[in-house]
């Protein structure tokens, strides 16, 4: 099954690991370390296998990807050598990356968007085809009357102001070009109530939102483990501190909302109970790709005894993201070729604010998550066991 | 269902913060909080009340319980207040309380545990009885051939020498007075083929090993999280600071060696392999009852970009593992009145080394323990749904 | 030599335990652990015996003192067997305090300060007295221009309007008595040209700013260990988790600013540069009297590897506070006793943000400390090296 | 002044970082961070240029310089483009390398040792020849009584049984040559008193012991800090993790021992008596060149309230040694050009266990070594204040 991946965000750190690594794991230079989907409990018949994912996308940026990949190689992100390995294969995917679409109406951006996933699908004849958003964070977006209705928004849609955020642009072109949409980042996406129709009268499923690669996948394991022991939380509190390109866009506060906002919801809802404390990010260059997160939890236990925890996560996002966005490529285009429509919900596992998730819950989401892939696999015909 | 919880080390930190509270929650003076089998998943009509424990014990000191509570409000594990307020209720329990028999041969030494554990059922008119060893840490047990079978054991438990660790000697007796048995430290305990076979000829349960309060409980999510997200752990270092009397004990190679093994058996099984890095123990007087643990895990993502984690743990291991104390005499107990006999592995939520566990997952055992106690609540009569 | 301690803020948390602390000193009942004063180095003829010590002052809560040290010694920042034993004690000083005086014009208040200080003097035929404020962090104090003049604040004093803020009318207050005056905090206290003048003037010596116990105190001795060795210090994060009432005032942006500022300056006059990297103060309630910092350094050395440094404090801002704020009193009445007037620039080891300070290396100030007091010894005469 | 460095462990980490890095410096391509001599404080005229300093030494391992270079370079110790650049410059080195002695007497190793160093010298016309050992760390060496005599010395030595460890084999022959000596490793190096004779005996100052590059740095300012702030330090425990070529040689229990009580003794000295808790080495092959220390100490406040901090340190010692190593050549020969011999007690501001030192403290040891160098540079003739 040749499915294509559209990303958003194409020439950014995280695209540019997926691509990198995607171009490594098809050369066997590299093993696929971080990839979920390749795990013997998920491995399958129904998931496209790593080989057959085609790489496109667009960008604001248009520094050539094989700089991006020497400049993440230089900071220690992806080996150098499979850099210098991997050149020609870069410089191809450089064809199918375009310029983001300006000037005109948001339908006229559209319009173009669609253009291009379909040219894309045609000319590598693509049985599916997944746009993924790993462009940097909006702020939240403001609201707009025609959010709730798909005809009202195509209207509006060509009118002069812009009413969508980008995100949800680009699930708008996505859906209209058939394609499955996958929001990794905490913006908007396909979360509007036209969108939500759009996605359903086209038959198409998406997934989001805000991949979980850090402070908060270690809360949706420590938060329950309180919950279980039945011990009191009485504060948890974090700091992030990040550079890169993410880093930057989230000093901007508005942006830093979104995203402290979707790293807090966690406790609230495996605790049953908001502890106190709050969740900071701050941006300081000097850390580059890499990101330091120190959360510190006051609890207690039996009789009240005060004790505490705290942890600090040095994690590189691009590293942990990428193969992430690899799984859920392949996991949203089996989804689409076995039927499903609508929100994802299964795939909870990856997510910091998973749509419409029941748990928050690391390990129930990973139930989820497998219950869901042994499903696909079985309707994938024939194949009732994994390979492995 | 009244319950006797008859506790070796009765005058022991855990010991002493188990009745404690058991008393305050008695009295309304405390909430529940660490309680597993307080949890709305979990209650229900099968477990004895917490109000129905009645505690005894034996010890090998002797300091009035009243003394050792005052020591535990000093060192801020319990509340003074509870302690004022408990007197005559400690005063009470201190009736039960025994010195650990010493002198003759263990056969001796048995049968006087034996008429202690019977008269004590008989005095409080017990439905079931539990014995939980609570006291220090044994050294690694040396073989002996009657450890393999039963009626060998019985007859060189009447020679001159110690042919049983304590732990198990206390085993023995509880499977003999028709007792169940829980094992809290990682000393042998029931595990001896003639024990297992005494705790089948009686019909009886048992639990263990080595509670799962600090550290080693943090491992039981924090593994599984990197198991499920493909990540691969290179080196996981620990080191546990601890004080007060299982510090001191510990801080003996031999003793240090039985919890060290324990402690480190979640990786391997978990990850299935074994990173680099070990685990050790060492006490530090000042801790007093807390014990400070700092783990540094370093692991590689995709495409082998290497990361880190650490994390510290200061916990008060008193206040940790008495409401465990509490669940375990309420779960085993409940097993035995439904006919479970022979070691609970349901319970391997509790144990840093659980008996015949096919999973060190905490998220994988709080599934299967609560499987158990729904099964329990469902035997305990026409009560299909817990209380709560 | 009677000194008299009159404390602004006198039932703050760091009052109170000055006040226990000082007691408890006079009766034998505790060390002069953290009384810098009372080292080998320091000790000597000139400084007023801790004995010696006569505390007053006024607050603008009313809450007995004996229950101020009693919930002290519920969150456990001073021993409850020593507010036991210090009851009638705490009941005598009780009598030398005064609520913070209200309404009328700021002229009218600084008359009744006056009255109050100078009464105090003579209950207590005090030979000296020091105003030491410890009450909550202001806001950044509203610029005026009867700050710059002694005679024009005099007459705006007068008027309907407040023209200082309150730590700088207890300066002008203390300094119309004749008594020295500390600043504890980052408040503007002395820190006006017209009270610069007015303490010319009178001959008074003052002191501050913002006392030094935690983060800052670690940096200072940081700081300069990557200076000394030439490392490049990249950035410098820090966190400040605090409950009590200081966390609660702190959370008030305002005086948050403050606060943050005279916490950085260390970095820059140290290093020689700015890293990146801002530090944060938050409340939580939950850590009660005690504060939490987390700092994360990032540095480079030789050939630009990159390396890195986290520390965490957990210390008791008031336990560490109370015996500088003893110091800080006996060491500026020697200064008064020896004629010293205007800022105390010798006394930089204890602030965060010292009066006209050359450096803010620990050890420097250590130095200058060192022979500052000495000369305060040898001025006391004929005492020409340090008892001890 | 040319100036000679002979390296003992020539193709070791540090010793190839050492080279590396003086090599780049003189080249233009880095700058000198990390190295203390060029600090504006104590540059000047005594010193020999770092341009000035000529390599040689011998290794026991004969793997190529620039193979070993880009090992280091792999692993993140130093810029892979800096060792590209200087593969020419390393080569010239490499010619100045032999093998280390083996086979015959001692008294023929340390013959043959003398001969090395003078052909080097006279190759190089150097002014100066400083002998430094940067091989790993010995065991603690067996005495022996020919230690203390210098004449009984030379005679063993001509035995068949080696008489001394290798680290005063070096310095042996060191002094014979007529070279300083300096020892940055723990081994006993020049502290036998038959060494201490023939060092003065020729006129030759000499300088050690232990490199001070990581958690006893951090030591070294922050227990003075407790002991200026008059707090009583209750615990200090260290975890230090190592990978490397030095992890794997201290995992060896002997040598772990003599680099343990080297980095517990600046806490006793420095404050006066000895907190509860022990200093760990242990190896993590995973971490490479890094090493991860963590520290925590607890200690109380006033009236004893416990407070705790903790520390991590994650530092690549090669980078932190390199630099200190360039810069106690540099101070050495400019000692021996002055006339100093003996211990260079000044130089104790490098060492974890310095020669006679009075102090542990960083602060006072930088005094020391600033008050040393101006009188260098003084004596450098007309210089009277530093270049810079």
């Amino acid at each position: 099954m040749r499915t294509g991946v559209w990303l958003v965000g194409a020439r950014g750190s995280v695209a540019t690991t997926s691509i990198v690594g995607a171009l490594a794991l098809r050369a066997g230079l590299a093993a696929p370390t971080g990839c979920v989907t390749e795990l013997p409990e998920l491995r399958g018949p129904a998931l496209p296998a790593l080989t057959d994912l085609v790489f496109g996308g667009h960008d604001v940026v248009c520094t050539p990807l094989t700089k991006r990949a020497e400049t993440l190689a230089d900071a220690g992100v992806v080996p150098a050598r499979l850099v210098a390995a991997l050149t020609a294969e870069l410089t191809g995917v450089e064809e199918d990356l375009r310029p983001a679409p300006t000037g005109g109406s948001q339908a006229d951006r559209a319009a173009t968007l669609v253009r291009e996933l379909t040219g894309f699908r045609d000319r590598h004849a693509l049985d599916r085809l997944v746009v993924v958003n790993v462009s940097a964070t909006e702020p939240v977006a403001v609201p707009h009357p025609a959010h709730a209705d798909l005809a009202a928004l195509r209207a509006a849609l060509a009118g002069p102001d812009d009413v969508l955020p980008n995100s949800s642009l680009c699930a708008y072109a996505a859906f209209t070009a058939g394609a499955a949409f996958v929001d990794f980042t905490p913006s908007t996406g396909a979360r509007l109530p036209a969108l939500t129709a759009l996605a359903a009268e086209r038959g198409l499923p998406y997934a989001g939102h805000d991949g979980k690669t850090g402070e908060t996948l270690v809360k949706s394991v420590l938060a329950p483990m309180f919950a279980m022991r039945n011990l009191a939380v009485r504060s948890w509190s974090g700091t992030n501190l990040l550079g890169g390109g993410d880093g930057a866009t989230l000093a901007d506060p508005a942006a830093n909302a979104a995203k402290v906002e979707s790293k807090q919801r966690v406790l609230g809802e495996t605790l049953g109970y908001v502890p106190q404390g709050h969740t900071r990010i701050e941006y300081v260059e000097d850390l580059g790709d890499f990101k330091t997160a120190w959360d510190l939890v006051t609890f207690a236990g039996f009789l009240g005894t005060g004790m505490r925890m705290e942890f600090t996560w040095h994690g590189c996002d691009s590293a942990l993201a990428a193969p992430l966005v690899l799984d859920l490529a392949r996991l949203t285009a089996a989804a689409h070729a076995t039927g499903h429509t609508g929100p994802l919900t299964e795939l909870a596992f990856f997510f910091k604010d998973p749509l419409g998730a029941a748990t928050h819950s690391l390990a129930e989401q990973w139930i989820r998550l497998g219950d869901f892939v042994r499903a696909l696999h079985a309707a994938a015909g024939g194949a009732d066991e994994p390979r492995g």
